[in-house]
């Protein structure tokens, strides 16, 4: 094989986003622009309280999301919405994501013309 | 919110072949269907030989990869193949993952006729 360097290596894959149930929750998130309550993000990712609370844990130390607690009528609620910055990262995330399928389309589908298949993801400014 | 069920869980996104490194050593193999060495792994992964050797046991294990020993002039060498089960598998994972790049495209640009794209991984048989 001819040397390409780490051709496959995929360095943009943030780990922080890159976990399932997160990426399952900033996926939603920024579906939804005007924030997500608590209940509303574990039915859409099919994950239990705990585990919903212990990423969104995660995502807030990285600021990528913001808690923010306030109230539906008398009941208290969790609205939950990306950060500029979760927003700028998790773009830069998708490029990579984007490369990977890319790359794994055109390896298992070479007739297809996968190199200039329109770009899903735009270029951040 | 209208309710819509767990439509990002993305349940598709097999934690075996989701996590980075083993992803980045799949996309490899894949584009290399007569397999690689564990050097031209190491370095298309960037990865150490610890971190590759334990992500190639994982794979070797859940049956998707395999390890076979032989010898290159005097040195022995190590080369590393999908098994059918392994490309069916990551096939079905890429499928998943494509819808969520298109998800998240269609979120960050709606203006973008990003439905009509066409598929970038063919529907396996």
């Amino acid at each position: 094989m001819k040397s390409k360097g780490a051709q496959f290596a995929y360095e943009g894959l943030d780990r922080v986003i890159h976990e399932r149930a997160r990426l399952s929750v900033l996926t939603s998130l920024v579906s939804h622009p005007k924030g997500l309550t608590f209940v509303d993000l574990k039915e859409l990712c099919a994950l239990t309280d705990g585990n919903l609370s212990r990423h969104l844990r995660v995502l807030e130390e990285a600021k990528l999301v913001e808690i923010l607690k306030g109230q539906d009528g008398n009941r208290p609620q969790t609205l939950c919405r990306l950060t500029s910055t979760g927003r700028k990262r998790f773009l830069a995330y998708l490029e990579t994501l984007e490369q990977v399928v890319r790359d794994a389309a055109a390896a298992v589908e070479t007739k297809q013309a996968v190199s200039s298949t329109k770009r899903l993801v735009p270029v951040q400014p």
